[in-house]
């Protein structure tokens, strides 16, 4: 049975992107050698990694603007890490909008002061705060583009003076936007990007050098640029897979037709979330997030007939985050529109039966 | 032409293990899915975690002895700052034999005293100190096992009643040892166990707790070991490769077997070494590694004859480090007795030309 993949990450990737990532493991490059095996040091590989930085830059519009790429490890939880480790001098700013950016606040403050400038958790963040100012004597401000949990996406980013960090693990190469406007982008590849296991950090050079603290060498951003992220052994096979990822997003027309093909799936979802009386969305309309839409039912009695109806028909990974409940249909770049119809079908389906 | 794999790493996995893992991205276990698209969360994939977990305790004969294993992403490199922020209170040792240690070194002395016992740095690593002693007031005593660009290896440990930690990146899983005399241990994957991307950590959870430094979540062993690798999210396809790895020596006899094998082809590689008039060791005879055997010619005006003859020949990876120039044979549990009787056979051929 044909499966319809709505995985909150690791989720769904282009089905080219498999079948090149697979044969790689049997062959890479006609070289007689399998892409696990060969060295991060040889000329293939080397142009993996280059190739993989330089359609970052190209696909965000961010070329020769005095940004770099890496690809590194440990995930965006290792960034909200190393952007206070490498950033905050003194104060830095930060917008809470659900479990991450908590998270990264958390981290931030074991390095300095931090003002929270707005938070949603008084609603269990089911929208975006809009009007907050953020202090000019900051070091930063760090926002969180999209809420995967909450099914939250910010939609406009304040002005600031102050360098601008953002989390853009699950969002990211899924809209069009001037991305110019900010300082220092990451995101964990296990979205639209690639496989769990490399990590994209866009960084804007001029921010660096501003603090005085000693920084340990993997978690100094400078030492990345340096080696251009090959001062240790990096994730090769998931740097890999991703480059095959953003190679697919360029040859299907960027970001501007990602963000065509996730509107319409988002659009024909929240539809039948607003049509369907079984059902009620969580998130804030204005601020529903195109790639996590979050749902529930109105009566939770009808759970265990919708779960059998949606599992018996080839759905993966519908079910809400425990702090929400109810439902998370994750749409992100690879998934079709199909599989969203197969699913609003479905709840017309359910609708029809009670 | 088929290819013999000497690379230091990343380097030769099992064949059977590449088919496995190249039909697991189209297909893992006939779920319909590629597991580089499932969550990490899924039943599948947590029981590929605590499979990787156990079968690694289980082949160091750990198991139920105290011992916890994980699966962390950032490699050695990040276990070197690790080890430090987590274990080191006021003053550690630390025996210098080579580029590794010198930068776990490097990134202790950011958290307290380090006294280096002894260092081979005079004849360039070119064996491994013997006779010092450790400090009875330091938080830990710190090794590398195998020293992949120097060839060396350390064949016994010196006792200490101070935990004991060692970086076994490029010599883990190789050989049979009481590894209960070590109370942390550490190894990258890309060597014996899998592909870059993940980094296995041995932990006896008695030596945590002694520290009085607040540590960010991510570099706490603690947050790992509550989350059981799981507090991010891990390096799915790494650690499902390492899976296999670890089911394959399992099923080949365990580290006896390893030894074994590995002892053999080191043994017919470094019998050529001495016999050939052209060709000189570079580590001590009684410290040569049997993962990497690092060697030079007497005369350099044959390499490129020698270089031409082991290209043409399908061996990869035989190009030594810059560090000690000449050529390094890495010949980790994967590799083939064939692959080393080729070399061998190409050196005697040299012999001949000459």
């Amino acid at each position: 049975m044909k499966k319809h993949n709505f995985s909150a990450g690791p989720c769904i990737l282009p089905q080219e992107v498999f079948q090149e990532a697979s044969q790689a493991i049997l062959d890479f490059n006609n070289s007689g050698l399998s892409i696990l095996e060969i060295s991060h040091r040889s000329a293939d590989f080397v142009s993996v990694m280059d190739e993989a930085q330089s359609l970052a830059l190209d696909l965000l519009g961010l070329k020769n603007k005095g940004y770099k790429a890496l690809f590194l490890q440990g995930g965006a939880s290792t960034q909200f890490l190393m952007v206070a480790y490498n950033l905050l001098n003194k104060k830095a700013a930060y917008l809470n909008t659900g479990t991450w950016s908590s998270k990264a606040i958390k981290e931030a403050k074991l390095f300095g002061e931090v003002v929270e400038v707005a938070s949603s958790k008084d609603k269990n963040f089911n929208y975006i705060p809009k009007s907050y100012s953020i202090p000019e004597d900051v070091d930063y401000f760090h926002c969180t583009s999209n809420n995967t949990i909450f099914g939250t996406q910010m939609k406009e980013f304040p002005p600031t003076s102050r360098p601008l960090i953002c989390d853009m693990s699950s969002d990211i190469f899924s809209r069009e936007m001037d991305f110019s406007k900010f300082d220092l982008i990451y995101a964990g590849a296990q979205k639209n990007m690639g496989p769990a296991g490399t990590t994209l950090v866009v960084i804007k050079e001029d921010i660096l050098g501003k603090v005085s603290r000693e920084i340990p060498s993997m978690m100094n951003y400078k030492t990345h640029l340096d080696k251009e992220s090959m001062f240790n052994t990096p994730a090769v096979y998931a740097v890999y897979v991703s480059m095959l990822t953003l190679r697919w997003i360029k040859s299907n027309g960027g970001l501007a037709a990602m963000e065509k093909r996730n509107q319409e799936k988002a659009d024909l979802l929240y539809a039948e979330i607003d049509r369907n009386p079984l059902f009620k969305g969580f998130a804030a309309k204005e601020d529903r997030s195109a790639m996590n839409a979050t749902f529930n039912l109105v009566d939770e009695s009808h759970k265990e007939t919708f779960d059998k109806l949606w599992k018996d028909s080839g759905v993966n990974g519908l079910n809400g985050h425990r702090s929400v409940g109810g439902y998370r249909a994750s749409m992100y770049n690879a998934l079709p529109l199909e599989s969203v119809q197969v699913v609003v079908d479905l709840m017309k389906d359910l609708e029809e039966r009670i």
